[in-house]
């Protein structure tokens, strides 16, 4: 049996010390960004069976839960601030997973620079899912978070990192049919399904150069969608741009049905950012000169709002859903 | 099947319109509270079965969520100001959940002054209960929140409005047994545990005379045993100070052993207040001017925090549990 209030006095109170962040002593906690600062918020939950799998790690749980809001502020140009947690623990839930949860929470704080404002655990009966809904604020980049809606024809589609391990990892963690691997190239995989990597330190070079921004957590075509849908402007993409690593390549190459996985499969939390064609090298430069590759894959049009991905022979990919649905 | 896409787009987006606000077509909410003003968070999550019945209506759900959030914010002299929601919705919700789902809130949003800033809907599995959980911004008073921790020896304790008719609603809901009582009685007690009452207008009296002040969730005495620990004071209540509706004394003349619990049942939402001798009747005074009784109902004083419950005739009532738990 799980037991709450322990879990907050020995586990949760102490990330919560500092100023402001009674929310584990008190009712209320004070917010106090640096002078001059704006704050924004983004809301993100994970459930298990849904978001992750039943089984996952204390740690990877939340660490996931942090990085999938992380992703978020990374997108929007914003600096991590602090979070409040809200948590729905199974009654029948080890005591350990709160230490071990805990721990994570409070390596990500000094990761990212976090502090835990505060939050609301509750024990939830048999058979209901764990919950993890955080809260996050972080510090705005000077004019505002940079938003879905301002790409405009003409402007380069770039994004971070690679794109399609979790997708592929997705289908190693639940055993589903792929090609035959090697052992290295599978736990790549699965490990970028369950260890999401947003790219910190991306933001200077997204508020300096982007027009539109936002990060991937739906699958790449699907959310480029949304920012086509915010800004009125058409995409194209060249699948053969899309960064790869060594095991999503490899496995599309032994069954290149794969790949409309790797473009529509989601959990990738890299950024996706629209940068103006004369922006474009200063953008991958700053971006190189924070510790991140980022790849042009596309352009935008000015036709409907609507995503074409083009294949290795020119021809367009047909993606009839192009959301990916998350399922644990 | 519940349309996830449908409720975001008809039900949340409108309610979502004001400036920063994106959260439901953007990633991030940009949060700007007025100049000079800093801002407090409070976290609270209901869940199906465990702080509602399963069978509730949509927007009393709604209203819920938002109340026990702004009964905090009360409690710790805050304005509201606006909110973040997570909502975790079962795939077999009806369609028609939403829209009044959502109605109800943008009601709460013209009684509270509220503003949705963002969130996150998930649609989860069957078998998995219905959750909410809010994030939610108040304006902080100067000064900070009025903490749980500044009680002192000699202070006095009030409450606002009348204890223990939601503890008593909840058993008029479940249908557990109950003295023989006229319907009206059973209606005000059941709609006291179904749509919370927080002392909204509270605020300025709290901040110009509290030491320590928190709403009471969990029970009166459980709650007030939180600030005895916080401030390290004792206190003594008398059992029949305690304002009670017309309807909590009828039902506890009729079966005394109910006063446990009136005092320890929680789901109340009135502020716990205490305030220095030398202040109460400017507090009760101030209270009253902006519509709310408040009741002094014991005294702190310097032995070790517990709570003294004293009944009728004088002597201690004994109160093995003093916190509830929750039980829809």
């Amino acid at each position: 049996m799980f037991d709450e209030d322990k879990f907050i006095r020995e586990c949760l109170r102490p990330l919560a010390s500092v100023p402001g962040s009674a929310g584990f002593t008190d009712d209320a906690a004070l917010i106090q960004p640096p002078d001059g600062k704006s704050l924004v918020a983004t809301a993100d939950t994970i459930i298990s069976g849904v978001h992750f799998q039943a089984k996952e790690r204390p740690n990877l749980i939340a660490a996931r839960a942090i990085r999938v809001n992380i992703s978020d502020l990374v997108a929007k140009g914003a600096e991590p601030f602090g979070y409040l947690l809200h948590l729905s623990v199974p009654a029948s839930t080890a005591d350990e997973f709160g230490s071990e949860f805990a721990a994570a929470l409070g390596s990500a704080h000094e990761t990212y620079g976090l502090r835990l404002f505060g939050g609301d655990t509750t024990v939830v009966p048999e058979g209901a899912p764990m919950s993890i809904s955080i809260t996050m604020l972080g510090l705005s980049p000077e004019g505002g978070p940079v938003r879905r809606s301002g790409a405009k024809p003409g402007d380069v589609i770039f994004v971070s990192g690679e794109i399609g391990d979790a997708a592929l990892g997705l289908l190693v963690a639940r055993g589903d049919p792929l090609p035959e691997l090697p052992r290295e190239h599978l736990s790549h995989l699965e490990a970028s399904y369950r260890l999401p990597r947003p790219p910190v330190g991306l933001q200077p070079a997204i508020v300096a150069h982007a027009h539109a921004s936002m990060d991937i957590s739906d699958g790449l075509i699907g959310d480029l969608e949304r920012i086509c849908l915010a800004s009125g402007v058409s995409a194209r993409v060249s699948a053969s741009k899309v960064p790869l690593s060594d095991a999503a390549r490899e496995t599309c190459e032994r069954d290149p049905r794969l790949m409309k996985v790797v473009l529509t499969g989601g959990d990738d939390y890299q950024a996706l950012v629209v940068v103006p064609l004369d922006k474009s090298i200063a953008f991958a430069r700053d971006a190189l000169t924070h510790g991140h590759t980022v790849k042009a894959i596309g352009t935008c049009g000015d036709g409907p709002p609507e995503v074409v991905a083009v294949g290795m022979d020119g021809q367009p990919l047909d993606f009839a859903h192009t959301r990916y649905t998350h399922r644990g």
